[in-house]
């Protein structure tokens, strides 16, 4: 950053953009210095309120003129402090640019501003018996949610968020306005960009306009869950079920200690036992002979109970109480922070992964569960931590770093769908080796001042 | 490219690989100097034909010190010339490098050398209950299908060649070996290099491993054909399919003229009228359900025969002769050369957009007919051009741009899944924008001295 300058980068602020939309107030700065995580707060110098890419590009033309860093923001929902701005400067908060500009539903495609929710999104889906599958825990921004490459319950059947971007508008950082992407299906036309800024995490540009692609609801879903004796054969299931070839829509592996949790936080009364959340989409005779071949397979993996939900309700029920796992822990260790790690490995991995992740975690006696998108090989620890607690912040440190390093060793990610962030730098050249030094490239001819998000996803500090 | 060093730098070859490894020889040199297109030929200075990493990278090496320019090459079945090296120089021809290395049942992976083409896959797969999606018209290799982002028939339910791809072993300009990818089903971790380098060309580096996604053989298929008094009666079948939700596994119109090579190439009897091909994968109660629907709604659209393959032998020949049809039409046209339109336009487009096709490709008296994939969007005129012919090439050129303007303007793409190469770069600036100046930065830094197959997608000539 220039020297001095920043009450002229202020000034050119208030200039290109009304007085209420720059903000140095403290409150302000405040709750955009932190996210979801456990991660250390640091304030930005301002932030600004877009209302228009021009707006957008505006900024970025400021910023790039006196040299300022730039943090976009969503929600704050991430996990791994993507949005807090440790070098100060600009945080673009997107929340006025939160309009679903058109529905094409006999393309499937909707068109939306990046500061839209994905729950505002589908409620205005509904009404044309569309939705969007992409459901992170969080209700994060759609803006958010490319930015990681964020998934959730449903990517086993429908894909993850660079699955479903079509186009993305992108700020560049000299101000530059582009297009990744187009409306068509398919495309072996240049590079393919839409899925390079997927994931970027607002290091390669800032996102004003996403076009993605959407879904009917299906004709007939129905919802299950199925109690095991052990975490161990809940997974043989999963992995059975899949090579079956049964066309699943949704897996989720909650443990015992996880259940406990639902009950106490969603007032419902589930068994406290390692328990699949199912859910399968289709048409009425197609699921019924899936269905009972499922049944077959989780027989032989000693499930103990199995409940259908085919009320309505009761199925929203399941998943919201399965959506607030990681608030029901957060409410129910006051004080305590939560660190979740997020490694994804191939499928016949992973009972190994979560067992070794079962057993460093009863090791170090810290406390937590595990949760996971089990059908795609990605599982969370859900660790609840004293940050005054040195020892237990060493611990959990280690246990997050042995289970990236298991997970790695074995073809996996250190992160399935929350991102590097800053929490996940220091494995990125254990898993991207010399690939790494092409991501740095890129970086570098795109962002040549280092001023979009900066040392974020890649260590940019000389 | 240096001067005076040609025999230096084929020296060099010949002391990094052996010396059947390298030729010079006039036959080996014009089987590598054209592609299946009409795009004008130019032959390499040398052929080189490695069987291993490490020799592509000593290639590579030699070429970054001698500055010479490299094009990579399959079996040639490309269709804008991305294959043929304009600027001579060095060929590596991957037919040597064409072993299926490892099949991953459990985790539905394989991991394969570039030069193994599709049929080898499927047949190596075949014995694990396993198959390989994507599907061009040509037997290509899995190298060169990754290179151009290919699709072909299934896309429409499995996604094109980027969708398959987990990680790709590949070779830089320096010499430099990177993965771009993992194992895992998901990932955030780092900017997505596996879509960059899908469709990339041979522009910024060379395959020498892939690890793709397959599935399993599905437990049912039921193919039919689908015959309409008109195109436009077909189009809105697919549209109508579509909405409804079915979800089909193969849709592929077919028109009248193309029913008649049909027939002519394959030995068929089908009837001669817009025809939609079509294919279902499930289990049997679902897929007779879904039967069911889709014959009330091509009722609605005048369907006048439907014939349903259950048998799998014509199953197979349905499809063979589908894929073959680019040859049907080159061997009824003796002397001609193929020019194939190849653009994707959103669903709600794509009538209009093949009423337009069909007009002007009356109007201008050419010889051909229209092809698609048009549950994506995608469909082909197949054109028979006689390359002495001034007239007839001019007005073939003028067709391609037309159609790919009617595309462009309602926010498809100039090519949906055979790629720039040379016929296509001049569409780029059209469709991309601002965008094509990013793609240009990312290529200048990851081959800053234009070796990689140089102009190619992009106009790399000061």
């Amino acid at each position: 950053m220039k020297m001095n300058t920043k009450k002229e980068w202020v000034g050119a602020l208030r200039g290109a953009l009304s007085d209420q939309q720059v903000s140095v107030n403290e409150t302000i700065l405040e709750q955009h210095s932190k996210d979801e995580s456990y991660h250390a707060a640091s304030t930005p110098d301002v932030v600004v309120f877009p209302i228009s890419t021009e707006q957008v590009s505006a900024v970025m033309k400021i910023a790039t003129e006196y040299e300022v860093p730039v943090v976009p923001f969503g929600v704050g929902s991430s996990l791994e402090g993507h949005t807090i701005p440790y070098d100060h400067g600009i945080t673009i908060d997107f929340s006025q640019m939160n309009k679903v500009l058109e529905v094409r539903a006999e393309d499937f495609l909707v068109r939306v501003q990046p500061g839209v929710t994905r729950s505002q999104l589908n409620k205005e889906l509904k009404k044309h018996g569309l939705f969007f599958s992409v459901d992170p825990g969080a209700d994060a921004t759609l803006g958010g949610m490319a930015a990681t490459n964020a998934s959730g319950t449903t990517s086993v059947k429908y894909g993850v968020m660079r699955d479903q971007v079509r186009d993305l508008e992108v700020v560049l950082a000299d101000g530059t306005v582009i297009h990744t992407g187009n409306l068509a299906a398919k495309s072996s036309s240049g590079y393919h960009l839409n899925s390079l800024f997927v994931g970027s995490e607002g290091t390669l540009g800032c996102f004003t306009e996403l076009t993605l692609r959407v879904y009917g609801i299906p004709e007939f879903i129905m919802a299950a869950r199925s109690s095991f004796p052990t975490v161990d054969d809940a997974v043989g299931a999963v992995v059975g079920i899949l090579q079956a070839g049964i066309p699943i829509a949704r897996v989720e592996l909650v443990d015992e200690p996880s259940m406990k949790q639902v009950n106490l936080h969603s007032d419902t009364s589930y068994k406290e036992q390692p328990t699949l959340f199912l859910e399968f989409h289709g048409n009425a005779a197609g699921l019924k002979q899936d269905v009972d071949f499922m049944k077959e397979i989780v027989a032989e993996f000693q499930c103990e109970e199995i409940e259908f939900e085919t009320d309505n309700a009761a199925r929203v029920q399941l998943w919201e109480a399965r959506h607030n796992l990681a608030y029901a822990y957060v409410h129910g260790y006051p004080g305590k922070k939560l660190m979740v790690t997020d490694v994804c490995v191939p499928i016949s991995e992973l009972a190994g992964a979560i067992r070794y992740a079962r057993e460093e975690l009863d090791a170090m006696a810290l406390i937590g569960g595990i949760v996971g998108h089990v059908g795609d090989g990605n599982f969370h620890v859900l660790l609840m931590i004293d940050m005054n607690d040195e020892e237990e912040k060493t611990k959990a440190d280690e246990l997050n770093e042995k289970i990236v390093m298991y997970a790695i060793e074995r073809g996996g990610t250190c992160t399935g769908e929350h991102g590097v962030g800053i929490g996940k730098q220091k494995y990125q050249e254990k898993e991207h080796g010399k690939a790494l030094l092409v991501m740095g490239k890129i970086k570098q001819a795109l962002d040549p001042l280092t001023l979009l998000n900066p040392n974020k996803i890649l260590n940019t500090k000389s």
